[in-house]
């Protein structure tokens, strides 16, 4: 591809953000990256994207062929603990960016999650979210009702002014980037306890694959090349890669170098999906979605990066 | 039915509310009105429910056995232009409630509406809502997004900590009480308009049936006597009462009296639902609902209604 071009990621300093803003930069595209607070990176705009205004100072001075709308407060607990902020980021910050691109006509990528299948228990191919029926798939807690209705959102903007948008619905990404919170999700937290010799407890039952941000990277990044608007993608790892929680914690203590003494196990936990099998067919024929990294190989990179983080060496 | 019980009304002061209001306090109850402003009321207290700390002053000085919550931003257009208030006051304030109902655990009835169903073209039973395809009622406009988000809100927080919660579904509800603003329904913007001597255009094609307030609220209010936690109600007029808008617009101009020189005719407005015809037999059942004045009665009393508030006699 000899093709660049001109790109925002909202959200861009955050973990998804920053890694996807390294693989748009290294193949060559002029990418700005806006988030939340003030910081020291290059090609960088700080906006809250609540504010209308604060996007609109980004757009006066700069013209998009694509924005990543990756901007959003994360995660099923953080969600509930401080809903306000939930709603205001992740929705009224989507239709601030949807009004923009109504009057811009960017084409518009926006994460979305694989916590819109809900409770869903059969193969979560994309069309289960036209299809199935309406109690399959009730969205569990207000992160997930989130990101549906930013979908709704989206495929009711294209409907109403023909505005371009790719939807994604990423599984369990983790990787270099993450810092740990109690919000974050189990592979960071079960990194994080581990190195510093906290305890935490592991959930069995649950099955999980997960996707090593560098690899979702490349994914997204091709959209790019063959933008399809309208779709909606999975974005998750290989299915060989399914693993129980406890199979997760246990691959963290190898990488860490440690036994499971502070590890307690208990019994699956309510108001979550207990099984996640996610078909990602359609991102592997459009969007060349080809995931390399073993959960082993990228609990160990992570590790790596956490005790580089924290000063653990 | 000699029990009374302590009711809270969010959105006391509006259009419904008001109504709302007189019906239950003719029957005994003792209720609490709140709302978004100051006003003469007794029995009022201003709360806006976007802000937790406001709706926590209510509850440190009152003990209730229920709340209806109908405190919202109503109406497509108005939730378009308006959006940031909107999801703040239908959803953050939802939440608000549905965090103060955890923790005084009264029973709720929140007012959803007939806009989940989206652009549903069969028969709209409440069950809709669970069997049928997801893409059968994709929410068409952030209004009807943010009635279908809260009604998802309201089961989670049955299913995660035992809140009992009715949720309705009201349809075209109309009546004296509700002041005209460009963002109305077609009801009183046909009325105001008609005694204003102002042009208004008629969109031909749309069957819609409307429901006299105070047949609405009272079997709203026969909630209280039959409470069934979990359920869902459409409530609506007779399905013999469906009229076309032009129809409706004739009715309108003959209680006012005048032709229809200032009305102009158009193909039906895109983006929202053609026909609806809404199933009413499970509030017949439970919650003895029979509504009694036809479209004709009805809208003569609105026009009555509508002429001493704006002062035209």
């Amino acid at each position: 591809m000899v093709d660049t071009s001109k790109i925002l990621v909202t959200g861009g300093a955050g973990f998804i953000g920053t890694n996807l803003v390294n693989e748009l930069r290294g193949r060559g595209h002029d990418v700005l990256a806006v988030d939340l607070l003030n910081n020291e990176r290059d090609d960088y705009m700080r906006a809250d994207v609540r504010f209308m205004r604060q996007l609109e100072r980004v757009f006066e001075t700069n013209e998009f062929d694509y924005v990543y709308h990756l901007a959003a407060e994360y995660g099923r607990w953080n969600g509930e603990d401080h809903y306000e902020n939930l709603w205001q980021t992740n929705i009224v910050g989507t239709k601030n960016m949807l009004r923009l691109q109504e009057r811009y006509k960017f084409r518009m990528i926006f994460f979305s999650s694989a916590e819109v299948y809900g409770d869903y228990r059969g193969v979560m191919t994309e069309d289960v979210m036209e299809r199935n029926a309406i109690s399959d798939t009730y969205q569990m807690n207000d992160y997930a009702i989130t990101k549906w209705a930013g979908e709704l959102m989206c495929m009711n903007s294209s409907k109403m002014f023909g505005t371009e948008t790719v939807r994604l619905r990423p599984v369990n990404c983790y990787g270099p980037g993450e810092h740990y919170t109690p919000y974050r999700g189990f592979i960071p937290k079960f990194i994080f306890h581990a190195l510093h010799d906290k305890p935490y407890t592991v959930y069995r039952g649950h099955k999980r694959i997960i996707d090593f941000v560098e690899d979702s990277c490349r994914t997204w990044a091709n959209i790019v090349d063959n933008f399809i608007p309208g779709e909606a993608y999975n974005v998750a790892g290989r299915p060989e890669w399914e693993r129980t929680i406890d199979q997760y914690s246990d691959i963290v203590l190898k990488a860490v170098g440690k036994d499971d003494s502070l590890v307690t196990y208990k019994e699956a936990e309510p108001f979550t999906t207990d099984v996640k099998t996610v078909d990602c067919s359609k991102a592997i024929k459009d969007l060349k979605h080809d995931p390399k990294i073993t959960p082993e190989e990228g609990i160990k990179r992570t590790v790596e990066w956490m005790k580089w983080y924290y000063r653990l060496e």
